[in-house]
């Protein structure tokens, strides 16, 4: 497990200093490292997750791998800079320390994270990758990802949530906030669980099965975030499925996931070493338990 | 020349239309159909000359590369929306309509711009492209439009324009400003000018020589623009070349330019006829003389 930290924080890092080597702005590289530089801040999560995917169950090394990694962390980041905006939830705070466009100015914190949002296409599309993918499948991977980030994905998920917020829809049910976790978080997740699937040409039932575990980790995930925001009630004007339901039904809700979850582990007759790849899940399910 | 208008106008609307049936978000929609469903608004002029170039030097048809032309206007509509947003240009209109943040709020107008981006990546990415591409040269486009946007491109010279406007820049020279133009404005007409002989699969020297007109020609264009913007004197702490350089410095400036432009017009040794493929510069140019 360590070494797979070790391994995703050299990656990271190698990545910095190459953007801050070769990088012609000066406030990108200054945003950079203040964004993606403090290893003990990022916890880096979706590339750990793809990492850890990739390489037990398609054979694929990390290092093959690293610019789609990096490409998923820096879209998670331009996403939290621009929902930190103060015409988004207007967070002056953000992991401890002051928010991008606290500490660097709004038209730099929205420039900035623009730049990550190419900068992620331009890491998937790299010439580097061909050595060890063929255009086709990258191409694919192209597609799959800006669908999953954009207006039918991620975005279609945080503009639902901030009408919400700012109280524009009349009837939030159930389903409404589903249609939230869904798009907001479960399907970059869900990227993260199937990209090795699609790296190695798997057939598409293999691939449907590791995107649907990464779904349903997803959505355990937001709900655990969920129940944990409530608890700090940091910000009241932000969505809460708490605010829906209570405790003991979101209870329930996150114990069916867990089942889905548990199964698939099964499924993979993992041993209790190779468990430890998904520590990361079980943190977080015990966390909850607590 | 009006078969082309009409071409890229019903390309457009097919592509509006089929967002407004298919696309999951009542705001998305909405705001596309404000932003670039009015034609009489909507100039065009980069997927237009984006097509000219692919049909008239490297024979492919306009409906080949239908979606590389929409990403092209997609990329400069979003970068339009973030540009006049208040922590930026502050920009209350747009082509004599409120701006999107104006009209549909500011939270709406950042993410729907973030959609416009990766939509760009889709459609580019799109597997009906590789009915009449190999995978290997949609997958090179990709990475060059990728830059070609990004932090050492359109966001690049955004970044530099704005830490000028503020202030934030203590020596402005017209190095400084070229950069931004080169930046800003010419890279994305070069992608247009060359994105035939990519598609086609053209040597290097070719690619270039194609790139190196539209780099000059979006020069130019910035130029003319600066001279307009500064004789409406719409917004005094917006860049603006003639505050460093007087008319004369400029109009030098052009005609080398320009000199450019007619050299690459008589290389190709093209007809009177066909010299309307240029009539969207020369219009340009004309206004200039006038």
């Amino acid at each position: 497990m360590n070494k797979y930290i070790a391994q995703i924080n050299k990656i990271f890092s190698d990545f910095i200093n190459c953007q801050i080597n070769f990088h012609p702005d000066r406030i990108f590289k200054e945003i950079l490292e203040y964004v993606l530089g403090d290893v003990s801040q990022a916890k880096r999560l979706r590339p750990f997750l793809a990492a850890i995917f990739c390489e037990k169950f398609f054979n694929l090394d990390i290092n093959q791998i690293k610019n789609f990694i990096i490409a998923i962390e820096l879209i998670h980041n331009y996403s939290l800079i621009h929902d930190d905006l103060p015409a988004i939830d207007n967070d002056d705070f953000r992991r401890g320390k002051l928010s991008v466009h606290k500490k660097f100015g709004e038209h730099n914190a929205i420039l900035f994270a623009d730049s990550l949002h190419s900068l992620a296409f331009e890491l998937i599309s790299h010439p580097d990758n061909c050595k060890n993918f063929t255009a086709d499948i990258i191409l694919k991977i192209v597609y799959f990802f800006s669908q999953t980030i954009g207006g039918k994905g991620l975005i279609y998920g945080e503009t639902l949530d901030i009408n919400c917020a700012k109280g524009n829809i009349n009837n939030i049910t159930i389903d409404y906030i589903n249609l939230i976790h869904y798009h907001k978080t479960a399907q970059i997740f869900g990227f993260c669980t199937s990209l090795g699937a699609l790296l190695s040409g798997k057939n598409e039932k293999i691939f449907n099965e590791f995107y649907q575990f990464g779904i349903e980790y997803g959505l355990v995930f937001q709900l655990i975030d969920d129940i944990d925001d409530y608890n700090k009630l940091k910000n009241t004007d932000e969505l809460n499925i708490l605010k829906y339901m209570n405790k003991s039904e979101v209870l329930q809700l996150i114990n069916e996931k867990i089942l889905i979850i548990k199964n698939f582990i099964l499924q993979y007759k993992l041993s209790v070493d190779e468990m430890k790849f998904f520590d990361p899940i079980f943190n977080i399910l015990d966390s909850f338990k607590k």
